[in-house]
């Protein structure tokens, strides 16, 4: 693969973006707390957020460079990142866990007049404790405490042409998995062990690690698309759907594919034509300047032309640092689209009640439309015998 | 393996210590919001949580069964849980994203003079938005939000047969998997292949999926133990670690195992002895009754009198659901070691400055001492050529 990570240039690139929507909001330093924005911001990558145990911080201001305030833990792998400015303490620590240490850091850079900005709003989590959040708010009052969300999903929305070559190269690696799903997957074949096998290839394949997978099968369909799977072994008839996210140097792909087991029935076969289909015109149609509403639209009114039942939820949504990311293609997300966005597009069909069939495709918005990261879905289910 | 996830009868008696403790405290019902929680509350089990478009909510009042507010993505797997009160919303949902089944939801569970317990303490994150916590908080007052940390923990730290059961089965996993690293790991291996493979063979033995690996490798010791691996190769005179949370059935291990890479100076090989025999002597010395940082202790003395720095952070941590629990083996944490609790022992060594050495061990409190989870370390470093 290309090489790993990204030059101080893209990651000051990203902090004026910030510091830009920082300014017009009014907001003098950003608290950020997820894994996906430190690493946004810093390029610290590691897969230790799978500990909760320790919170970890990271300021932008709104003018100067950001500031880690991490468990000592970290400081041997903050220190190799582009940001200079790392203060750590001993956590776990009882009683103060980095609160004293945030609280000063914070007071140094925000006047007593001053706002921070926290993503508190729709997709978003802040990861720390609620008591110490609320602690840290109380003790550096009157300073405001106000929602970032807009300010960060904004900015992390739009990737950088860096970004979509990472995230194209996990595609490549999900595509040169899908096309080897029939050396282990068919009649007989326990899904679990399916399962296992198609992390075992994803890694085969170049995945740094595999973050998420799931699936599902059935005859005529599958009844959900988050389960783990189960002992079931495959039978003649069924649909097997298989979904991932893998991760290379730190970004996601998100895409499904579906294969028929030996002869599955023609409602099957409309099905996945309505939702090729679907996905053709919607690709045609996307332009910066709708709304994310639309798509959702565009995607419904082909399944419906072509007779088939839209299924319910989001039929598609952001790809990028997480497996989803904003925007929503829901009836509901005004979101508008802007060239730079890598999104899936998800359209689901509800065959019969509990049986469902989605088809996913990861791709990125340009000016003049779409273009594909992920390999095109074969138009007709592929049949493992 | 052994069947998968528990019976009725399980959930039913961790509720029954929630409720119990609940019943102590005055809190007239908990809102859970992680996926530990809710898996811990449910059997409810996806890697959907990857996921963080979504919040999910399991509310348990002090008497009564459980009820399920969640996204209606997860109502068909939450269907097959013992939970019967489950409401869905359509998420996400701009403005509005299960707020108000959320608070309605709480209100018909708890009186108005009543008490809502959040873990919001050390170890703990609201996995929320934020502003939808402090709206839920607005509108359900003058019900009083307040700390669970303690109920949750101290239920969740005793671990059930039932239980221990799934994290030795976990450890086997990893056993299986050390003993074949010489299959891959060598003078002239890649780093990143290295742990790529490492994840490979954790899933030929069983694993479900890998959540966590780490590693370091450099000569005479490694820089720090939470680094993703990068494309150094192995050479002679490098210590290599690798560690791993493998996941089996929704319980993790965590530990890790040291290797030598041709030939090692004798000042690893004296850090590896204090640190195999510092284990030895706490695992001897454990009991129900100490305190956690009595473990600490014991191992820093260990230590010492073999001439060894003991390295800094936390010595050891709980395990289970998560791949780090509390308590943590610090000088600061005085939580008292009950019999049923799974932990680590995790000395480290400092061999020289940013050259650390660290050995990993998974155990289970029992009355009468420490019962191992993992197949003990080698005394000695195994030899890779």
């Amino acid at each position: 693969m290309a090489e790993r990570g990204f030059p101080p240039s893209e990651f000051r690139t990203r902090v004026t973006a910030l510091q830009a929507r920082m300014g017009v909001a009014g907001i003098d330093a950003l608290l950020l707390t997820t894994a996906a924005d430190v690493f946004y911001v810093t390029g610290f990558l590691t897969r230790f957020w799978e500990s909760p145990a320790r919170p970890w911080f990271v300021l932008v201001p709104v003018n100067g460079d950001p500031v880690a305030v991490i468990p000592s833990i970290g400081s041997e792998l903050m220190g190799q990142s582009w940001v200079s400015d790392i203060r750590t303490w001993d956590a776990p620590m009882p009683g103060d866990d980095g609160v004293s240490l945030l609280v000063a850091t914070l007071a140094e850079m925000v006047p007593q007049a001053g706002r921070i900005g926290v993503p508190m709003g729709l997709e978003t989590q802040v990861r720390m404790p609620l008591g110490d959040y609320l602690t840290v708010a109380d003790r550096l009052a009157p300073r405001a405490f106000v929602d970032a969300t807009d300010v960060v999903q904004r900015v992390r929305e739009i990737k950088s042409e860096a970004e979509i070559s990472k995230i194209r190269a996990a595609c490549r690696v999900a595509d040169a998995c899908f096309a080897r799903v029939p050396e282990y997957a068919g009649p007989g074949a326990r899904l679990d062990q399916v399962f296992r096998d198609f992390q075992r290839v994803l890694l085969e394949e170049g995945a740094d690690w595999v973050s998420y997978t799931a699936g599902g099968a059935g005859q005529g369909g599958y009844g959900d698309v988050i389960s783990p799977a189960g002992p079931q072994v495959l039978v003649d008839g069924d649909v097997l759907m298989l979904d991932t996210g893998a991760v290379l140097d730190g970004y996601f792909c998100d895409f499904d594919r579906n294969y028929a087991i030996g002869s599955v029935g023609d409602e099957v076969a409309r099905a996945q034509a309505a939702l090729f289909k679907a996905t053709e015109v919607a690709m045609a149609a996307m332009r910066p300047g709708m709304v994310a509403s639309d798509v959702h639209q565009i995607l419904c009114d082909s399944l419906r032309q072509s007779g088939a039942t839209p299924g319910g939820g989001r039929l598609g949504h952001g790809l990028g640092i997480t497996l989803t990311e904003w925007p929503s293609f829901t009836p509901h997300d005004q979101t508008e689209l802007r060239a730079g966005m890598v999104l899936t597009l998800e359209p689901g069909v509800e065959i019969a009640p509990g049986r469902i069939l989605v088809h996913e495709e990861n791709i990125v918005l340009r000016e003049r439309g779409v273009e594909l990261l992920s390999a095109r879905a074969p138009e007709q289910l592929p049949v493992l015998r």
